[in-house]
């Protein structure tokens, strides 16, 4: 199954040349979830051959400007290229009454659904849970209401040990039950536990996106063992100071948090305008955490 | 003294690869006025060097989202940015409660003055008069209220015809009320008029914003003699219906109204995301007025 995730912004506050504001597309089995939506992702997405058309799922962290900005312009741009499949966007209240107000104003009426559910920062909560994967919220400690989110690939089902299937020539009807567990009983009367026909699935994948947020403990049992974790870090640790007052984390402090949660591989993003470079804060991380990379606008990181 | 128009964006509704929605930069006497604010304008300022500290007036012709989104990002970035000195905005009165309410869910607090001017988009109305230019608006007939905007530069002083006032030996003191008509009168009490020590500056030059309308006779007077005019051209003129019932213009109605007009230069834009390359519209648009000049994301248009 495919798990992969795009990186269409990677700045904070303020974009800067060739760095765009916070937009992340995640491609979890061929449908695309977005995950925050800063000024100009709509552009980012056609650069990076992102199709809208194959968004269903929004979600957005919280408020401030560089997480969803760019919403409106990709919900007008779905209605005039004829969306008619309903829309699901998880945020925080407010931002639908920005959206209403701009729709009004604009004279737009959106002939697709848009379905909102409001996220609360309070406490991590299931907001989504389909065929491929469950979406919960990751309460953070930022300068207003966000939530990271934790993406948790459905467990597969068990797979048939093929020489076994066809020594005892078990017919294909049964397949699916011994797929989902179930022991076999041959005509002859004879048992079968499941686990002698069929293995394990692989352990279901995770991708943790944390945004923006004080580093801290609070949220390192629920995002343990991420197969992937993205985490933001805006400044390097020698402006700690400028990070705890923002309520932000250094590339430092990222690279603990992957070390403490047990992370798999560790993604840093949302770099602060003043760094024209990124050498030194992946460095930083790094030198903690070696699995590190950068969010950089285009890449493409699959979870496995 | 420099004036000139940069384009930032030249899509309409909504953007392509490539293309941005509606923004422009004028320079005028080294002061830069923006007009319309499309998604993503902040980005392409960075990217053509236009410095958001050197605007100060920014005019919004309409609230359709190719028209407006980016201003509040760029609005953030300012602020963010350390701006501490006055902007004056122009534009459609709801647009300071869309502006308003997202400043109040992103708990961002500008701490520069806002001065709003409402257009209005049913009389032409002179909304800014300063030392380099005086702006009107132009109401326009589009689905929703919208106006253009015209950039008169102020009639320079005469100029000094240096040979007679050397000759004369006219004191540095009376160049200034000379420059500006009055006669002299020698020592010798003999009068010299104005038009023998001085000659006349050039003819103002004005630069004409025209975007989004249905073309008409109603706005022709107004606009006269256009330095350079820029004018919508949403489609090719094979789409004429479309372009009626979605309050357009055809390049051949744009490039009609500059040959009305009299104008001395058109540029077309706002190209329709159906058109993926764009001679056929300059084609069009040049069979009826040979000076017709594409808006393309980055081209410096010197007005003269």
């Amino acid at each position: 199954m495919k798990f992969e995730v795009t990186i269409l912004g990677s700045s904070s506050a303020t974009p800067i040349f060739n760095r765009n504001p916070s937009a992340q597309a995640l491609n979890i089995n061929e449908r695309l979830y977005l995950v925050d939506c800063g000024e100009g992702t709509q552009q980012q997405m056609l650069k990076f051959d992102i199709k809208a058309r194959r968004i269903d799922h929004i979600f957005i962290s919280h408020l401030h400007g560089d997480h969803y900005l760019g919403l409106i312009g990709l919900l007008s741009s779905m209605q005039l290229n004829g969306r008619d499949k309903p829309l699901n966007i998880f945020c925080p209240a407010n931002l639908k009454e920005i959206i209403d107000i701009q729709l009004k104003f604009s004279e737009t009426t959106l002939e697709y659904e848009v379905n909102y559910k409001f996220t609360n920062a309070a406490a991590a909560e299931v907001i989504l849970d389909n065929a491929d994967v469950t979406v919960e919220t990751i309460p953070l400690d930022h300068r207003m209401a966000c939530t990271g989110f934790l993406f948790r690939e459905k467990k597969r089902m068990r797979k048939l040990i093929k020489e076994k299937v066809e020594e005892l020539k078990i017919p294909v009807e049964y397949f699916s039950a011994l797929k989902k567990g179930a022991d076999y009983t041959a005509p002859n009367g004879k048992l079968y536990k499941n686990d002698t026909l069929t293995i394990d699935s692989s352990e279901p994948k995770t991708y943790v996106y944390c945004s923006d947020t004080l580093p801290g403990d609070w949220y390192i049992d629920q995002i343990k063992n991420a197969t992937l974790l993205y985490h933001e870090a805006t400044f390097l640790n020698n402006m700690l100071e400028r990070a705890i007052e923002t309520h932000h984390t250094t590339a430092l402090q990222a690279a603990e948090i992957a070390v403490k949660s047990n992370a798999k591989k560790l993604i840093i993003g949302h770099f602060s305008a003043r760094y024209k470079t990124l050498n030194e804060l992946l460095d930083e991380a790094r030198s903690v955490f070696p699995g590190t990379e950068l969010a950089i606008e285009g890449r493409v990181f699959e979870i496995e």
